[in-house]
């Protein structure tokens, strides 16, 4: 159990080499999503199509890579504001911190999957995935939280007990809300991936919610 | 609002994040460049070419490559110069440094685009998607500067108003100087092309403008 | 030989920077696996399957990302642990850490390669290439803690003896059953991928050995 | 001029940015080797050969994986060593340390090209774009040290002495050596190759050069 000072700065040292690696992970996910950005081929150009159009005609692949982009943002954004409060770490705390990123991770795949078969039959089956790995993100950014705030059982001594419920409730509608995106993708994709897009737009802006958390 | 010790030094700590995420993106942009650049295929040179040929013939692309690893390296230089002076962060200041690192996440795909297509009937619109790129990141400079400058919004207690002052002025021309690249493109492509490589040269050599930072 | 607070400082920053060098390493190792899964294209599956099989039948690749991404994991967490107690470094421990890294780094080809051939006539020889990667990871990890710890050689004075010894009990049968799996590839390829996937979550489930380290 | 212990502090936090940056691109550099390493297609191997004989035949692009590997790890191994001494940057180091991160993050290209060609007609040119890339990484080291440890214009006051002429020894036969590989490729691509081999060997393993620097 710390107790002295240099344990503490044990404690702390531990949790920044665990941010660290995250912030890495989020960083290097985060950047792969370009490669799935395909240059159309001079050489399939040259009889029938401008290269304008062709970028044109690539617009899922870049409107997906905008959406997964803000998203992993917003994640990257959440994990800095939950690891604000967090000093201790246990071996629990880093199997879900693991899973979480090994899901962070994977985005590079469902982004490509709904950027090529968004308007093809394979559609509702590639939304679904899309916004199923944003349910279980979602549902593993909770247990992370409520793992670690349970009784204060990872938070500093004397936690800012408002910053702490303020995440609590932010993140209380995370996972339904995603998975009414997934039930939606079964139904009409297009509503699926605008309520991704929605959700996407509505964490990124500022709202009065996340101002709260700065003051 | 921080007034504290204890609070200042949280300050410092997440900016630290904050630089160290958008380090680690920057690096790992720059460095996915090189993936661009294909080696050609033995089989394919057996017959009429040697090598040497075919590297010679790459030459848009070793030109990309180096155009772009130097803009990209200069404009982390920049978002170093600016975080030496910033010591806070909130939500919207994020999002701008967000969306700057989207497009300079991004910079693989123009790059690859002008390589494919600099010598072909393409070539314009790859140039203006190359410039345009650089126009909205030289603006997106503007934004995260202005917003956390103003009235010393994000800046450390007693900043150094010189350096600051010197920052804006260097920043003012970005945007118009990309513009012109950008309007260039539909013009004469190689204009476009030798304006940007104009402006990172510019940059990348030591001038006096930059001088006055370090003293 | 590091006498002085100022000397112990330097000592420290410099584990410091190699902790952060090998993290990048594992950080971009495990984000690299995501390359390997690829999107069924849409082209060929309009005629005679839909996106959904297609997806079911990539499993093997699949199943392999989560193999590769829990025992990196795995791996990362260990070279923290190891890294708590170790404070100094020298040429060796260098070059030790370098061949650890080397394999590391090296996983998304094994991975892709078990992905690709499990289910083939090349499996034997696909998981005893995975499997051997895990032997010589396990064999120099072994050998990184034992130089280390050797009469204490780059441990912090008055480390915690009783975890170093944790750390030897825990490392030492690694090598031997990841032979077992190696060995076990040449008799039943399900065999030996089975016992990596036992082994990463007999390492990734708290159990009382792991717990000890923690207390 | 810094001169109190503020600025001193700021002049610290710079130089650890810019080596996080740097560990970063050698990190991501090293870690992107990989890619090159292709799977054999189970469907090409079904009728004649087993997957065994074909990872034997790819042997160059296992050999190029290892040299590229061993001599990245000694390029991020020497700039750590010079940055231990280095303390203050200014716009021409930045510079500098740009060119020289620019062909560390290259590596993947050379390196690939040497596996393609290394037993193809085209096998000189591809030993000599890689060796010739050593000889400006080489010469870039020394360019960077030069202009630091001129006169300690950017190393720490009262810099130890012995190390900083231990490095400036140890560095001056680098472009030298690799210049003769590069010359080496057009004689005999094998002994250029091996020479590079060879040099990556003697400054991995310990030697008494080496060590003394540790001392």
């Amino acid at each position: 159990m710390p107790s002295t000072t240099g344990e503490r700065a044990q404690d702390e040292k531990e949790t920044g080499r665990l941010e660290a690696f995250s912030d890495g992970v989020f960083g290097i996910a985060i950047t792969l999503l370009v490669l799935d950005i395909k240059v159309p081929r001079a050489l399939e150009l040259a009889d029938r199509s401008t290269l304008e159009e062709a970028l044109w005609r690539q617009w899922p692949t870049h409107a997906s890579y905008v959406l997964s982009f803000v998203t992993v943002l917003i994640m990257w954004t959440n994990h800095h504001k939950v690891f604000r409060l967090i000093r201790r770490s246990d071996h629990t705390f880093l199997l879900i911190n693991g899973l979480l990123l090994m899901f962070v991770t994977l985005m590079p795949f469902p982004t490509s999957l709904l950027a090529e078969h968004l308007a093809q039959p394979g559609g509702a089956t590639a939304a679904a995935v899309y916004s199923g790995t944003f349910v279980l993100i979602a549902a593993l950014f909770n247990a992370l939280w409520h793992y670690a705030a349970h009784h204060g059982r990872l938070l500093a001594r004397g936690y800012d007990r408002e910053a702490a419920q303020a995440i609590t409730r932010q993140y209380r509608f995370g996972p339904a809300l995603y998975l009414a995106a997934f039930l939606l993708a079964f139904v009409n994709v297009w509503a699926s991936v605008g309520l991704c897009a929605g959700l996407a737009a509505f964490f990124a802006l500022p709202d009065s919610g996340n101002r709260k958390l700065r003051e």
